[in-house]
């Protein structure tokens, strides 16, 4: 293979075929391709595209870089959820155990906060002892003994594609349909999944607040996932506010046993109950929404999907008596109300600001290696919508001193948008799209 | 500066600062911007371009990264000659002795061959001892005692510009006309001069067979020297056959030496003498195009151009008995001709075929790191538009030995097309373009 001739086609507009893709991707994974050469490829993929057989090919290469999930001889479905990342969402610790609870293998890999985005393994750590980073082997073994494993991407799974994303990174090319699906699927595939729901986020607190370029990732990795026998569902979900009440790693850990209780805010336990019912249907569990959503309440209302986060936290060496004694979970030092300072009504609660003042509060990270203080955040009781008086209680800010108390009045008071009209905020769950293409989601009579 | 942010805004379609260029430049040549990044840079210059100011910038990052020839002290002009490539091209080794005995300074920059076309270094070093790798202080030195010096692109001279090109080269971004322009310019530039002519080649053997293109270089190569003060004027000389008739490196010398005695090919002579009339009303020594031929012809016919080309090879360690006996240059042990087939006219003789002929002998390199074999080649007394008859010789072939023989028989079998009709070649000269346009080249009246 001359490289050099393989930029130039893909520069000039032709296509690299299975082959190549393969070729280049092992050879890139062992260090014989330069980085160079690789960025330079990029972007003209990123002038240039990528189509649907250069995209199958690219996940199939960046796979085989590395191990997989081996659990076909467990003979159970075995679904995933992904997100393309928000503030405040907690879905996958509830989600994960509810699933489990009821029969189907979760092997969920997440991620780290990214941007403004919160990431589930800064989440799952707030709990004391919790560990991600689990062999391929380990988390096999925990899969098949409880049903569910929450991992992190381990250097075992798709290395090229870890080594690639590093790269797109420090190049300006990580905004590419294809290879964002690709970089997503190859993951994803590599836990061996029966099905996959994807939370495609819309609004400004998007990570890609562009609906049509959201809409597209799904499509495609939807293409990726049908074209090797592992259907994809799509939920297009709001993200012009926060989802749920607490934002801020330990918070969320909470807000989620909360709602594995049965008791949590309305919009966290629709858009849980939403995604769930699609991997229920996808795991041939449910044959109806309606069926998927009577289960998922009825382990809850029984204790089983309480029981099974208790039983993962305790097989990751976390500390399952958060489960019955939350202050056991990280605690802020200092707490302090945010109060509305007129009468009105809630306009806008920015998922973005919301995300970013995490950050500078210390619980979130400017650069990969910042330590991540999981205490600290927001619990936001305000909606856009919401009709609110002068002096009520919109949000309550936990620090770690009084500069962060400080600083958490500044976010939020740019954060929190009150108005003179009521404002329709985005459906929480608009669209769902599948491999047949896409219909407005609608909520079943349970 | 952070790089991906700087690469994006190219992407999308934007410009670097003046300072971001410095910058950039400064860093790439220090190693401290990685070639991964300037790859992807590149890439997306190769889809955005570069403006005007751009280029400019650019152009003086990669000077500042090195050396310059100083000569300002001189007080003599100084001007040089570049040409975009071509097979029979001998004209530097004429011109630069020629020019440099009529009172101009002429410090030439050359290169080495580079696909079909032939290198003047590669030239020079067929004479015996011959050096070319010369210090830019040893240079310098040399231009002032004797005017002239033939010498290579040193590690000196625009270091950023070197590393860049190679990372072209691997990643295929080398077809950048501003690029193309910057690194050509970068180091004409830092030789000090006053004025540059430049050679673009038009027709099948030129190295970017496309008029347009090449006319678009020789504008932006005429801008860039126009914005810091060197006066660029380009002439558009026909390569849709070699130029003269030795192609291959001692036999060109040969041929060039012929030259400087007042006996050489007319095609070879006037596109030498119509550059050095462009050269010589740069350096003011001329007034007019019919007092510059008369210059030129008059150092031939008094001896003074031959007797500057003994000095020079004399200077830079060459056996300058080379001059009066061109037998102590390489020879090839056999040589054999190539007659006519046929009755009828000359319709073509490929000058890319016949550079790759010249490599297919040893001629020249197929990678960087081959040795040259310097006598071996072809000398064509046949042209385009000559009526022949069969058992005619319309060429000499120079090889090693017999299989060399055959292999010279073989191209030039698929290099000279003989026809019924008499066609008509490409103007030798077809236009000058400076700083105020274009138009129509005309031969002097001498």
């Amino acid at each position: 293979m001359i490289v050099p001739r393989v930029i130039e086609r893909k520069r000039d507009g032709g296509r690299l075929e299975d082959g190549e893709w393969h070729e280049l991707i092992q050879s890139y994974a062992r260090g014989e391709v330069p980085d160079y050469q690789m960025s330079a490829l990029l972007m003209a993929i990123y002038f240039r595209g990528l189509d649907r057989g250069e995209t199958n090919a690219l996940t199939d290469s960046m796979i085989e870089s590395g191990g997989r999930l081996e659990l076909d001889h467990l003979g159970v479905p075995r679904i995933d959820k992904h997100s393309t990342g928000g503030v405040g969402d907690k879905v996958s610790l509830i989600l994960a155990p509810l699933i489990a609870s009821l029969g189907v293998a979760v092997p969920m890999m997440s991620g780290r906060g990214l941007g403004h985005t919160g990431g589930t393994l800064d989440k799952l750590e707030s709990i004391p002892g919790f560990r991600t980073n689990l062999s391929l082997e380990t988390a096999a073994r925990q899969i098949e003994a409880i049903g569910c494993a929450l991992i992190g991407q381990t250097r075992e799974i798709a290395p090229a594609d870890r080594k690639l994303y590093a790269l797109r990174d420090a190049t300006a090319t990580v905004e590419v349909i294809q290879l964002i699906a690709a970089s997503i699927m190859s993951k994803k595939l590599a836990e061996g999944l029966t099905g996959l729901v994807l939370d495609v986020k819309e609004g400004s607190g998007a990570f890609i607040p562009d609906p049509n370029r959201e809409g597209a990732l799904a499509r495609a990795m939807i293409q990726l996932g049908a074209d090797r026998g592992c259907p994809v569902v799509a939920l297009l979900t709001a993200m012009d506010r926060p989802l749920g009440c607490a934002c801020g790693n330990a918070l969320e850990v909470r807000e989620a046993i909360d709602a594995l209780k049965g008791t949590a805010p309305q919009d966290l336990m629709d858009v849980t109950f939403a995604l769930g019912a699609e991997m229920l249907l996808l795991a041939g569990k449910a044959d109806t929404d309606a069926d998927a959503w009577r289960m998922m309440q009825g382990a809850i209302d029984s204790g089983s999907a309480v029981a099974k986060f208790a039983q993962i936290i305790e097989a990751q060496h976390g500390d399952r008596r958060v489960i019955d004694d939350p202050s056991r979970l990280p605690t802020a030092p200092k707490t302090a109300d945010f109060n509305a300072g007129r009468d009105g009504f809630v306009v806008d609660v920015s998922p973005r600001t919301i995300g970013y003042g995490i950050i500078s509060l210390g619980g979130g990270r400017r650069t990969m290696d910042d330590a991540v203080d999981p205490a600290v955040g927001f619990v936001i009781s305000a909606k856009p919508g919401d009709a609110i008086v002068r002096g009520q209680p919109l949000a309550t800010i936990h620090a770690r001193d009084d500069a962060g108390i400080r600083e958490g009045m500044r976010v939020l008071s740019e954060a929190v948008t009150i108005g003179e009209e009521r404002i329709e905020p985005l459906d929480l769950i608009s669209l769902r799209i599948d491999a047949d293409g896409s219909r407005p989601w609608v909520r079943p009579r349970v």
